[in-house]
């Protein structure tokens, strides 16, 4: 295995989940960049890293970097991604990949003309059996899609006292439950299948019109464990959930829910295809098993088992059956792809991992569903495409 | 317990299954009536049932007849139950009601004359855990209504060789998947929660737009067991599978996804409730168990026990904890309140079963569900409401 | 179907149940007996039955009645099955057929010449995935038997304040977990494998050396839901809880743990058969499922669909995939079988019921494990064989 | 987070899961020792270690190292413990500590007087959940423990072509089975329930008298990927699978069963302990799920949620509720555990990582379970005890 140098940007709960899956990748992690030199140096210590970043320019200046994760809030991702690809970094970027498709496409065009290999965080992609659930299907052994339906929920901003950058649309995006965990939904649906998605029909919903928002930050997740504080109201004016339906290229339907308001649910995202001989289902909160249905024999419950796996999810796998691989792990396969590909050197070839073009098309499905909430109508997604 | 005694229209899956429950429930089961007089001996002599009717006047003119279940093919409902009631007999007829909403509302006027007890066999609202929801709900113990999401899946349409009369929209009606199965969710979900939905935007889905029709008939869910035989090639109207986006009463929003081509999914109706307090899921394939969702401790999974559950619940339940009970179970229930309620004689105390204006109003959603997905566009339901 | 004439001994939890799968299964329930003419009048009214009986030689005397079901408390069966079967009645005997092998021997022989047909209500054989799974192994399909593990678990009996007539070992005998509840897993086990248990090693336990006994009586499975009531304190000398090592005729070994002291469960039995070429697991609790553990492949969960099972799994089932079955269900398959043989009238044809042998067997077999209990040590069920 | 340096013996299956989890806990892999210096060499380049070591007298002279990590096969770890500790090194050994209670004693000793850290890897103990478990039972919250059922079993050695060094009793001892997987399961519930076993009653069975022996070796849980090769046939004397019967200091009793031929089990760890307030059930293929059972209100499923974990379940958590930890994740916690022990540098603090006293009483117990299983009688566990 190959190692080269590493720089993480972001200390909120998913820099840190990198610093691991890059540790677990075999990759050497140089430091890591805070929102202050304070919160760098702090989060520097706490994981074992050399370097507690000044600036981003600091990063781009330290020749031992040869690739960044950019895992800061959304509105600076854009910027980041540019500056470093420009610098001759790889870029891993986590999603969305900018705040709107002027941006991405740029990214995207950059990325092109770079030489590097750049990436978008869909960690998803990589637990094996999602793996094993594109390649029963994309290897015709499933029959055509008929239909999709699905649903990501969480609980953690149920109540109006549960507050966290992501709920205000200046620092998150117009969107947000269908941002933040819907795209890795439909990211997902539409790589298992290889149907994009062409037209959708969205209604949006915001529960809490406004919240309480505490003296001091939040991090993502962090605020149900949090002792109460003195809060300020602030108005919200993005989805707390929504539901799609959905139109595929091949004349499939579906749908998908999103939620951050239900209750019990952490972090649940679901999926069951129905396709011309076996339907497909997998829950997120069991990931080690995938629901294989059957309409004339019993039904089959695949568990993510090397010896039981076909090539790609096996590759995507580091432990025997029965041993749990989880959320975690899903990071150090994706830098595995990633780092290989670097290691390999051919930019070329086709990318095993998702690309600016795949966080592009994210961003454009995110515009035509916000244009079909506010216009309560379908909007093709083409009518956005570049 | 009092005694009356009852006929059953209808020998296909249904009827049976009617005749079981009244047993259950300690009524005297008459007779019943086929499409043809040897059909209704044959089903006679097969359930151990005294008569089997020469025709639907011949119920009508046996006096020993007080009630009539009514479990014929859906465009004889109406004409079946109105000349049922102007008989003087009670009457329980299956879903839907009616072909229409003219037929459905002429209905409520002849049973609101006709001094007797009129229900449409909804009976999934008498699983005890749907019951037990109802009644977290409307305590005001679970909190206000979120949203709400669900589906109802089956696979016993998958093929183009799988035939039914319900598949003809002239011998079913219109909508097939979306009112044979999607009115009980939607029926139910009304049921449990107490809101009623006001407005839809749906889109329908055909997979096959031709099946293979037998020569001789088939019964509902018997096709899957049926040796081949010489089939003819017939065109289908009737939505396989479907979505639905939908807006309560109280603001809150939902989803539903139907579908008969599912592979594996036998019959499925699962539903999943967030509110401000507690989340609460149930799967009519596991139904001795409601899942309740909880955000600052843990989840719950409450068991069909009498002992743990509330009035409403326990009423409907015959058998200790963990003696499973089932679908057949729902009908018996339903059969047990319909004839507790005529006993007592009070036609103008609340009914504790579905009413024709329950089921008037599932055929007005209906009509909703239907002018959406064919204008592509959200349809108020007061829009159709009388 | 032919109906005969039918009497059920017995008002406490069971008697009204064989009454319920009586009239399903289509036969004529002519009345019911309990401990006093008073509740036999009460129970006969309760259930809609014509009569309640005075005695039991009342039955006897009744020309209608052509078999009894006894639903007693155990120590009565002996004398109630040898004289029904001596005045020429059919008898279904709930477990266990008496209180020690020399009386259910003696039984035995009675029954091979009284000419009539004799049950023991082993029910439990007759949930379909329970016929499917042994159709799997008896046919060489699943493999020889490596081992079976399981248990069968309940709370009702949790707290000292809890109290049934079965608790005492003069009314239920001895044993009382391991007799009421494990001789339930043993029969399946033994009828699903097709092997005789050989040999045990026994460790039985009980938690609560007193009880508080309530001044009047208590229903099995219903003292949960009581209010609080004047209390006596007895002493107690049946079991518990305990665990069974076993021996099987081919060399497979197996254990078994039955508990009525386990929160949360409330009527569950599971199993775990590891054969050479799957496994087979199933739960009382989710009785529509077979779990088929594979080596090599997914692991299967077969549903009880009659279109997927084989032929004596589908004749005792009588609804579709989906629409779940119960604990109610198997009294009813039960009693169809057993009246489907009397209505064909060979007698020396295999009954396709569990037999006063079977129920004789158990008898031998928990003679052994309590000898096994008592001296602490391995016993062949063959010391104790007749 | 202070980083020592850390050397690791063995390369087979377990060793890179030490690696991996060494690196997540932000401690400094210096190398790897393999069972020659060419697999040193190719572990070292496949995981991306700088040192491939020649034999383990290099490692113990490496100044570099300060922790040695053995995952060797059984009968190396007495010599090399004992080696490492002389030689001032903290010691994690992985399980059993052993080959029989006169090592293990000595190892116990040896540890004591070298002043340094020394822990066994019960790697089991550090699922979140299963300290919640332990916390739950210690607190007194979930009342006195009455008794404890459970399993582990797996397939990976159900066909008698399945090989590994570990079927043989004088590579991996006498027990094997037992010994292997049983030890974790005994381990953890006494660690969960805090009592001691004081009495075993056992039955071990060897399915597969012969294997067939391939040429080359097999790594743990590798052979059923491998393609088929010459092989010879080897006599078998190891446990295929086994049973206990167990009884507690305070009384409790319990069972457990081990396999390693159960088709469709990978890796299943589960237990159900039944306390006298709650029942508390867990499975290692469902880890991030607590199943705590209630007699008198509904059952609850608690989610590996930080928030809602007591202290220390929750500072064996890394990730938010939902988002899935596993097998990997508590070699990670353990060493996070260990190191960080090293760190305060106290040794006569209470170590919160399993001692080497707790690898001894292992060892005990096993030899109890095989005099026991060989004698066919209960044994004391006291017996054996030093």
């Amino acid at each position: 295995m190959t190692s080269i140098g590493v720089a993480v940007a972001g200390t909120g709960f998913i820099g840190p989940v990198h610093v691991e899956g890059l540790r677990r990748a075999g990759q050497n992690v140089i430091g890591i960049l805070g929102s202050t030199p304070a919160k760098s140096r702090q989060a520097a210590e706490q994981l074992g890293l050399a370097t507690g970043y000044e600036s981003f320019d600091e990063i781009l200046g330290d020749s031992r970097v040869e690739a960044v994760h950019i895992a800061t809030p959304n509105r600076l991702h854009f910027e980041m991604a540019a500056q470093a690809l420009r610098a001759g970094r790889h870029v891993i970027c986590e999603k969305p990949l900018a705040m709107n498709s002027r941006e991405s496409r740029e990214l995207m065009r950059v990325a092109a003309d770079a030489g590097v290999a750049a990436a978008v965080a869909y960690n998803i992609r990589f637990y094996p059996l999602c793996l094993e659930a594109r390649d029963r299907i994309t290897s015709g052994r499933a029959g055509s899609i008929l239909h999709v339906m699905g649903s990501y929920v969480q609980d953690w901003l149920l109540r109006d006292t549960d507050f966290n950058w992501r709920v205000l649309s200046r620092e998150g995006g117009e969107l947000r439950a269908l941002a933040d965990i819907g795209t890795h939904w439909l990211d997902l649906i539409q790589f298992i299948t290889g149907l994009r998605i062409t037209a959708v029909c969205a209604d949006l919903y915001t529960v809490h019109r406004t919240r309480r928002r505490p003296t001091g930050s939040v991090e993502t997740f962090q605020g149900k464990a949090c002792a109460p504080q003195a809060t300020t109201q602030v108005p919200i004016d993005t989805d707390d959930a929504g539901g799609l339906l959905l139109e595929f290229e091949n004349g499939a339907r579906g749908n998908l829910w999103v939620s951050q308001v239900t209750a019990g649910r952490k972090n649940c995202l679901r999926f069951e295809i129905a396709a011309a001989e076996e339907s497909l289902a997998w829950n997120s909160e069991h990931p080690n098993e995938l629901w294989i249905g059957r309409r004339d024999s019993a039904n089959e419950v695949l568990l993510r088992d090397p010896a039981l796996l076909g090539p790609a999810a096996r590759a995507a796998t580091s432990y025997p059956g029965g041993h749990n691989e989880g959320f975690p792990d899903t990071f150090k396969q994706l830098f595995r792809a990633f780092y290989g590909y670097v290691a390999a050197g051919d930019f070329r070839a086709p990318p095993p991992f998702p690309t600016f073009a795949d966080g592009h098309r994210e961003i454009v499905l995110c515009e035509a569903i916000l244009q079909s909430h506010r216009e309560r109508r379908w909007v093709a997604v083409s009518e956005n495409t570049p």
